[in-house]
């Protein structure tokens, strides 16, 4: 028996790479088709019970989005098969149709025929939207879906970064801002210019949102990415200023390698390292393993009571992640935290019976919530850390 | 030994009494004052870790209420101490100085100092606003004080049931109405009641709320109180809508019982003890002792993946209901459910070493989060409980 890394010798990375590859097509993509697919109302449903059975037949428009974006990914970079695209034809069509309020944003929530049951302040949906329809532009050569997406780039932009549009959660006694919208950001614009290709514009807001995150959010200092911060970047200290959300600011981490990566740019490959030894650091329970949902800046008590839980998504942005980061590096020790987080995320996440992962641990890794699906979890951040997996390791085939 | 539930026998009796009555004015009282007085600037300071120390200075707009109204209840009913008085003065000082906007609605969370971070769509700062002036009317014979907590009544009522006049969390596509406005206002009415004197606008509404609970909210079919129906009284077969919150249905369950109890009237008495009979059953954890947080109506998995901890006040009110319930009908089964959740309860919840209760525990019983104060967990519910439960078994001295 190797106990090296799987990602350290040339056998070991095949399998892993069967591993992503067969677990994204053969379970699951098995697990959402055809089961998913409303073919009455149109769109995705998602709320599903362990077994795939249908606990709620309400609709996330994030979800549709997300659901749609990942089909037409694999048909764009995996296979072109006809009834992914027809699917996610069908999950666009549905938010066309159903998800847009009368003021041009969209809605959070709505019934399975369409109606609406939520609009929130913020402005996620349309962020999902956009990557969906560059996606389908791309597929289907449709050069409207490519002006919908380029349109909802810039609502979702202009919503977060124009002082005054995004109505307020808080006073403005103690003005915070979020390092959500600016990986959001950066993520969105990265898929946009994949399918859509390169533009100035994209550019720029690549360029902002890195930018603000290194100066606003990165503390060298403490070790540490902040998920808010005053304006000027200072430590609000306070419950929800000083909590950590270290699986997020990992996915963030894995967007800067990204572009670092895209760009060939070491100083940006350096800075998501950074931000990934530092959250790592942070985040991983060395006790039972796994990534804790949130901690304190300073150690001190997290407002949030389930802050020790171990959620679904967060270990799969830190799969990518530490694999990002291993081949841009070389270095050994993120070939071995990437053998800890896949190991411990499959034997506790997984579920060999039903297929999928379950979403909601306890910090132990006993199941607490058997779903598969519910308004934010569907077949988005598993499938993705599949596919962007196995697409990294192809070589290795 | 005697293995016999302590409530069934005059020494067991004695003995709970004195668990309550010295458990509130020696643990408790003495975790949370002095300690909590901001002689700075007026009101409580309450955000404390395990041991007291302060880890937010920032001050909830309910906690300030919830704790005038304590201490002025202990000074109405168990002892007139100049500084309970003093205290409360300085928390209603505080509310009127700085808790009101120029709508007269009050903010939800505001910064030491007094300045508003957050008010909310909904209105129990005023409900427990009303409460403390009613309260500290009865303590200083302050008439004004009287006013204030039913102008804090008329606004909260008048919020809460004129359609339209709350801003709605969510389209009218799916309407909900919810059994914590009907429980609040039904407890804040008998709190003015045994304060400011009985009142027939006091008891209108002490009556409709307790006939749109039995009638919307009660189930003798599925033997269920709902958190939320239909404004018809259906269920909403949805996430939200099959949600259970069984610590909150007994803690409606007490309410009702008080009042039967205050009118001897049986068929309210039958009522409450249907309800917590009813959501004791779904709400009690077999296997690891203690009551679920959420539970779903017809078992299905809830959507809230940290459904299955155990928070520290269902446990009181638990305790409260149990215990009034064998009061008032003499059932055993009451006074082995009372002696399950006390026991229970304190040994998961109590902290020998630095007094007070913690307020979240995982499923097991151990304890997530050490704080014993934040935004939601002041001195309310324990020693609400403590006080409630002495004064019930206090013939028993």
């Amino acid at each position: 028996m190797n106990d090296a890394p799987l990602l350290t010798y040339p056998e070991g990375r095949k399998k892993l790479q069967a591993t992503y590859h067969d677990g994204l097509l053969v379970d699951t993509m098995k697990f959402w088709f055809p089961r998913s697919i409303d073919t009455e109302h149109g769109g995705f449903l998602h709320c599903f019970d362990r077994d795939g059975s249908l606990v709620d037949t309400d609709k996330s428009v994030w979800v549709q989005g997300r659901m749609s974006w990942m089909l037409l990914t694999l048909y764009n970079t995996v296979d072109q098969r006809a009834e992914w695209l027809a699917w996610a034809k069908s999950g666009i069509d549905f938010l066309n149709r159903h998800a847009f309020d009368t003021d041009g944003r969209m809605f959070f929530h709505v019934t399975r025929e369409g109606k609406p049951i939520r609009k929130r302040r913020y402005a996620y949906s349309e962020a999902f939207a956009a990557i969906a329809n560059a996606a389908y532009a791309k597929a289907a050569g449709d050069s409207a879906a490519a002006e919908r997406a380029r349109a909802l780039f810039d609502l979702f932009t202009d919503w977060n970064f124009t002082p005054g549009k995004m109505p307020p959660k808080f006073t403005d006694a103690r003005p915070m801002i979020g390092l959500a919208p600016r990986m959001i950001t950066l993520v969105t614009a990265q898929e946009l210019r994949a399918n859509l290709g390169a533009d100035a514009k994209l550019d720029r807001w690549i360029d902002r949102c890195i930018e603000e995150i290194q100066r606003l959010f990165v503390k060298p200092d403490l070790r540490v990415v902040m998920e808010v911060v005053a304006p000027d970047g200072g430590i609000v200290d306070h419950f929800d200023g000083r909590t950590l959300n270290p699986g997020h600011a990992i996915e963030g981490a894995w967007f800067i390698l990204h572009e670092g990566k895209w760009r060939a740019d070491a100083q940006l490959i350096r800075l998501g390292c950074d931000m990934l030894d530092w959250m790592w650091e942070r985040g991983w329970d060395a006790e039972c393993g796994g990534i804790y949902y949130f901690r304190d800046v300073f150690g001190k008590p997290v407002q949030e009571y389930w802050h020790d839980m171990k959620f679904w998504w967060p270990h799969n942005e830190a799969i990518i992640a530490t694999l990002l980061a291993y081949e841009l590096t070389g270095d050994l020790k993120y070939a071995r935290w990437h053998q800890q987080v896949h190991d411990w995320a499959h034997r506790h996440f997984g579920d060999a019976e039903c297929g999928e992962w379950y979403g909601y641990l306890h910090r132990d890794g006993r199941v607490s919530v058997p779903l598969k699906g519910n308004l934010w979890k569907s077949c988005f951040h598993h499938p993705r850390m599949q596919w962007y997996c196995a697409d990294l390791l192809k070589s290795a085939k």
